[in-house]
């Protein structure tokens, strides 16, 4: 795709899975200023009309791939008919010199925000990108029903999607959350990346910080996170904070906390069939056996 | 593991994954004469009691992991009380010149045969290894009833599951296979791993050619085959070699030929739960809702 065509969508590869269709794809992003990929599940009924689309976004490390790869939850998509969306995790060759120099920050750490400083700030607009841009594109090129829009990650993609879905009350019907970071700018972890994309204005962090957003933000759209308690990064995700924000506020939260899982996709997988169902409630409730 | 210490099993890692454990582990094995690996799934019932193996050999270029993070298999062995057990595809590291090379033999590609060829006769023993070594060694560090042994694969790994299987009908209950090698010595694609494992004798192909072997090993175990018809090897796998031997020997097959999939862990995860079903049949009947 040369020259920079924005609205143009390359397909990458596709595979035929659980009826449906496993899509990779490219384009020139106008808002990150370089290509994007992403991945999308195709369930089977996208052939009869427009289905709900549910985002996943991933971890630190994670490109489009690996969500379709290693979760397993094609399967269910297939079964309720949700169009499952997995952006890449950040922006990728745009020429900053330690853009793949930490996995904590740069590419593969977008960490799904709108950079303000620079060199980040060119590039990294991750959270315009999955809130504004992507799903225009995708309603240009997919039967895609942009009024039913769900939302859940894991890790740092569950920290995007709790950031983007607390924020937009009006755009996602439902959020879920994998072992989420959930208070990033209390992390000696992650606070380096806030640090570099957002620069060192504590109020400028809190509009990327689950537990400080559910300040601000109440509504009735329950959250559900799930939670290995034999994950070694359980320390930074902090998933407490985020259950003391929601009683404060009187936000409806399902945290379930489960022995002996890690932080691995094989956590992912043996839960990925609850989000599903969780989203599946709001976004196509007709599609379920049970309320 | 060092020095050379048959017997001894290395957990390499471990995984909480649908109430069971994915582990990873190395192993010297005499018969291969070299460090081997392979992945297993213990199922949450082995915590009660020995349950029954049902391995999956892998394809081409594959090890002991991707089967383990693509195919979604844990989800039904959880259910079944199925152990799992993954080989890796080829002894590794053996100093053989030419063994990386070429993805159709050497390393990743050992055709689950014993090789009788210099410079490969040395390792390359995978048969063995799988009928033989590798169920005894499980057997002393698992609760595995090898009175109950179900075998499957993929591509090479469903022509190493179809040989295994046929030529083991006192050791295996059940067989299947997706998308497999059918009759590798008629094709160009295969030909030259058994000319390089078992020199020029056509005569010492045939122990390795389900096609073959369905004409001298006739008993009641039905086959269960699943192939893609987007499958870009459809040529060279020859399904329908398979489906004319099972019918001049009345052996029951059932081949289920699905148009639009290709030959990937996609295909793969769409339907393993019917694999994991049918032998569940022969290997643990009283687990399943219906006959």
């Amino acid at each position: 795709m040369s020259p920079f065509d924005p609205g143009a969508i390359a397909s990458l590869q596709t595979h035929h899975c659980f009826g449906g269709t496993v899509g990779f794809y490219e384009h020139d992003s106008r808002v990150c200023g370089c290509p994007m990929r992403f991945s999308l599940y195709a369930p089977p009924q996208m052939q009869q009309g427009p289905r709900p689309v549910l985002y996943f976004l991933s971890g630190l490390t994670c490109t489009e791939e690996n969500f379709m790869v290693k979760a397993g939850a094609q399967r269910f998509a297939a079964e309720l008919g949700l169009c499952l969306v997995v952006p890449d995790t950040s922006p990728r060759h745009t020429g900053i010199p330690d853009e793949d120099t930490d996995w904590v920050y740069g590419s593969g750490a977008g960490f799904y925000l709108n950079a303000t400083q620079d060199p980040w700030k060119r590039h990294y607009q991750m959270y315009s990108y999955v809130v504004e841009e992507l799903p225009i594109l995708l309603a240009q090129a997919f039967a895609v029903d942009l009024d039913r829009q769900g939302i859940m990650g894991h890790s740092m993609g569950g920290h995007g999607a709790l950031v983007i879905g607390l924020r937009n009350g009006d755009r996602y019907r439902s959020i879920s959350a994998l072992a989420p970071i959930c208070h990033p700018i209390a992390s000696d972890w992650t606070r380096p990346a806030f640090e570099r994309y957002l620069g060192d204005t504590v109020a400028a962090w809190k509009d990327y910080d689950a537990t400080e957003l559910l300040k601000r933000y109440v509504d009735p759209r329950p959250l559900l996170v799930d939670q290995g308690l034999s994950d070694p990064f359980l320390q930074d995700l902090m998933p407490q904070s985020l259950a003391q924000a929601c009683a404060e506020t009187g936000r409806s939260l399902t945290l379930r906390q489960h022995p002996d899982y890690d932080h691995s996709y094989y956590f992912i997988a043996s839960l990925i069939e609850d989000h599903l169902r969780h989203h599946a409630q709001f976004l196509c409730p007709g599609s379920l056996d049970s309320p």
